[in-house]
């Protein structure tokens, strides 16, 4: 009926209505956080302690929101971030984000845990051209899968390095998620993951079984060092590790908890991002995700340094209430309130988005 | 029926019975700030972090809240702000706020959007000669504006520089606010407005189209030049902005955030004001808007370097509860309470009210 | 029925059946703030942001809770604070606080807006001996008010000095407050109050007419020189106006503002005690008021430097729940209350209780 | 039936089924603060201003959560803090608790208050070999006590000095609470406590009676040094009263507030906590108990400088929902939630988890 294809016409409106739609179980799997929520809370709520100051009567003509990061062109400086099993929230998956993003010339992230085959969404729109990936255990499938991608066509890499174990997702276990039979991580299914040797007398399954397939430094720069592809690292809270990055040549770094979905209690990421910025330099590709609903947001997150920021739950959303066409409004939307600001502060190009723009308040 | 003719007793009772009375639309239109509302909300909660210390046992003999501003004499140092169509809370509009305001002798700042013809307007009241109006597209047009207001009878300009675009009004949206036929901005329809050319490619709206319609700095100097009578700037934010219009010869600026209205996430009116009067020093006319809901948020503003402030959304209140006395009924509160806040400090004048009578809290 | 008449067990039973049982007018007149209430509220939540670190094994043998003020012994350091109008809570009015104060030996302070004859309160307890009075207006009038009270037995008063006009009282005017006939000051009817000839044109009641009939430094001091008592000066925010009180010769001063009753955005008298109290020194009597609800807030107020404390609203619930037993019970709970703050906190005397035992935090 | 012996999957499950299921009465004695519970809340949210860096890549492979304190080894670095009366919450009381905490390899400590013979329950767990106890009034009874443990096979003593009284505990006054016929102290019955004379005149039964009976640093040195086992202090709030303890040769300090049972407006353990190890220095044993719920808090504990942490209401809520078991079930997923944090975190071992993990934020 009519009525029930009604799209939202807010963002807030998207939200509000996935929510309303999503089942318990999706619920809990792609809008909760882990343990509390506090660190999921905490993306949001870093941007209340942000004032933007706007400047009157600049000369504003002609102006874009048109930015470059690694020499690719981004139309506006966001892309969407990678999250698995789309298929969860809408039939066509992977292929409907992929559409709307195409449709808005906003990039899109493969996630390696995509519910529908590579090859398929890599076609399904030349914006989808990045792709994620988790460590796989060892150096060798990992740099399998980074090649499958590669030859599928993406041109840069996100390996994602925060979340070794899944955290505390007690929502999810309450809600008792669990893939449906006919959703799983299709690409995935070739290689082969770590399988262990059972547990001895007081061993832990953390620390005697898992934290042996993980990844150390070295294995990360010999992974760069094997692709010829950009690789950025998702995951980075300390600037430190920000440096180190940029030691072993990773081509940037995401700022990113995780969406608040791996440590409970780790900081805002807009909290940390000055103090990394700082460490790395200006030109070092600093992007940023958590917390981001608003084009104004976008507008804060590049103030206080981002080159560029990833969009996850508001794509879930637009994903989850219509489809394609839910994911090309909802970046619509993003990006219309983007510009808005930028011309209510006095901003006519990405570069104008500076520092002194924005102001910590208690 | 008598019992429905009762006025409000308290501003809080006007406040209330506002929002209860006023269409979901109204509400949306003249209540409901931009985005999330977070800067709207913002002006108010500026106030609590701020408490005035009352000092006892001064002369407070033959005081008064009298006060000048461009050598006009104000009655109380409060005048009301410029909002759009007025005749969307009473059929008599403009007028009706303009005779409540001449029964209190409180000056009224008719917006350009009035919904009642100008000259009506204006002969309803002695004190309604400041007029707001936008920048109309061009220079022309601007100042045929300008010279019309003029022509009627107001001997203040206001120019709102801080809305080049609406904000991201989605409760409008939401509640599906538009004008009603016979409500518009009258004065406006003789004056042509930019007309624009249809959008090519990955043209933007925002940046190729109406940012070539709007003012520079050096516009709104030539339009201070062509009048013969003061104009302000409401809408400044950055002392270096309000140091850019004593410059260009502004008779002085209006320290807002359009209540809220446009750039979600500016910050709080009082937040900034004390800078910004630091910055043009203390005989510069700094006025400010936002967030005053109480007799002694009046006295507030003013330690913190206002000369004067703008009323806006209680004006709004007491006009749709009840018209013309609504309207002079709130003056009256309001103006009551500012006078019992300076007895109760130890105010005599409103010169006494100095910045050591607030201090900053947590 | 026994089921009725069960006392309170625990203090907040008190206030929590307090605020049920008394009418709407009686409620907005006692426990309501002027305005919204803010510097009512944070007088309470000023010790929110205090913390008491306890100090363990200390010698605490033979303490007590005594003190001495003024010459006075004090058996436990808090005073009842004067408020108006008892008969509006109980029949028997003050008499019933005064024979409540009696029997826990605790201080009651008189209001000059007793509705019992000051002389039937005196000779109800021997520690109703503090009278509070306002100026009446002029100099022959106050005068003649401290002279009955000194005849009637009261050998301490104190002038409140923060209320020359009423706060805004809007809790009281939306409940309809007014007094029923047959509770009034009845000590107040002999005295002549200032008359007001006709407002003329723009004249304002606050200013040319309330505002000459309000004391100055110069007929405070004057007032003091005349009586031989002791004055304290109560009302006293600002550091000072406590210096001034004290060089004029005031016994000392109650930092006050006056429950939240009067000056909506006043400081939080908690907050500002450190500073007066570090103007006049250690030993110049500074009592304080306002938010005080637990025997452990005696302890803060005294670690933040007052002298004694004085409380009202506990008492206004104590009365209304259940009269002189209700006055005494919770005389009794606080002073058992503060007993335990004592030792637990490791104090044996009240000289124990040092500014070092308590921290602000944020 | 089946559904009612269901476990809880999460913790927060097992603590809202605890509070649901439990009688009023044991609500307000287990799970409610003193005063307000202002402390108690203060303790759980202390550790919301507290946000822990993870650091990526590092090599983890071998970790353990194994730690040592006072020659002893812990398989994780917290012990279930002692508390009375287990019965109230379960049959078997102390027992099921020993029995749940033996399951999980984590040590017990068992209250002087408890419930069940003190024989019993030592022999129902290896690791339930800590005992804690109160002063008993006079320094023979309590040494008395401390040998009869010792006897028992208790090798380590925890003396708490925090509670010479009470607590204001309204809340168990206000639900009624009393222990029933069936549930006592059983291990103290045989010792004598103080007896008081009757209170004369204007005596204190606080400051005139019980204070005669409290310890001071002189009694606790003599009782250290009757002994033969390691003694720590248990309810250290001050750097000042640490330092005391190392001085006089206690083994260790348990930071403490008692849960908030005590003094409501004592500060939360987790903001003394820093202050109190700087001051003693990093060998010195520190424990720490209060508002640890999740695995990430004893994380947190840790980096502020905590040796090991003590865990109260966790294992009250997992014994009264399903006694032995619900006590191991707690406990095994604080660890494995403590175990997912060191991995998050890049933490292999206890010794990682260091001051520079975790940052204050207001």
């Amino acid at each position: 009926m009519p009525e029930q294809i009604q799209l939202p016409r807010t963002l807030n409106e998207y939200y509000d209505r996935a929510r309303e739609s999503m089942s318990p179980q999706n619920r809990a799997y792609f809008l909760a956080g882990a343990g509390d929520g506090r660190t999921m809370s905490a993306n949001e709520s870093a941007f209340d302690h942000v004032s933007i100051t706007p400047r009157m009567l600049r000369d504003l003509g002609g102006g874009s929101t048109e930015t470059h990061l690694l020499g690719q062109r981004l139309a506006s400086p966001f892309l969407i971030a990678p999250f698995a099993y789309h298929r969860l929230l809408d039939a066509a998956g992977e292929v409907a984000t992929a559409t709307g993003s195409q449709a808005q010339s906003i990039k899109m992230i493969l996630s390696a845990q995509s519910s529908v085959d590579i090859n398929t969404v890599r076609s399904a729109g030349d914006d989808c051209d990045w792709f994620q990936l988790y460590w796989m255990g060892s150096r060798q499938t990992t740099i399998e899968l980074a090649q499958m991608a590669v030859a599928a066509g993406f041109g840069t890499l996100v390996l994602t390095v925060d979340a070794p174990v899944q955290g505390v997702r007690d929502r999810e276990i309450e809600a008792g998620f669990e893939l449906p039979h006919d959703v799983s991580a299709v690409n995935l299914a070739r290689f082969s993951r770590p399988r262990f040797a059972p547990l001895e007398g007081t061993q832990s399954i953390v620390f005697d079984r898992i934290a042996h397939t993980l990844p150390t430094w070295d294995d990360v720069a010999w992974l760069i060092a094997q692709v010829q592809v950009p690789v950025l690292l998702k995951g980075i809270l300390h600037p430190d590790d920000a440096a180190r990055a940029q030691s072993i040549g990773a081509a940037g770094v995401v700022v990113s908890n995780h969406g608040g979905r791996v440590l409970d209690r780790a900081p805002a990421t807009l909290d940390v991002l000055p103090a990394i910025v700082e460490k790395v330099g200006p030109d070092y590709p600093v992007l940023m995700d958590g917390g981001i609903r608003r084009g104004v947001d976008i507008f804060v997150a590049l103030a206080m340094g981002a080159k560029a920021v990833l969009i996850g739950r508001p794509i879930v959303c637009g994903l989850a209430v219509a489809g394609d066409l839910g994911v090309s409004h909802v970046l619509r939307l993003l990006r219309d309130e983007f510009e808005v600001a930028m011309l209510l502060s006095g901003c006519a190009t990405i570069d104008d988005i500076r520092r002194d723009m924005v102001h910590l308040k208690l």
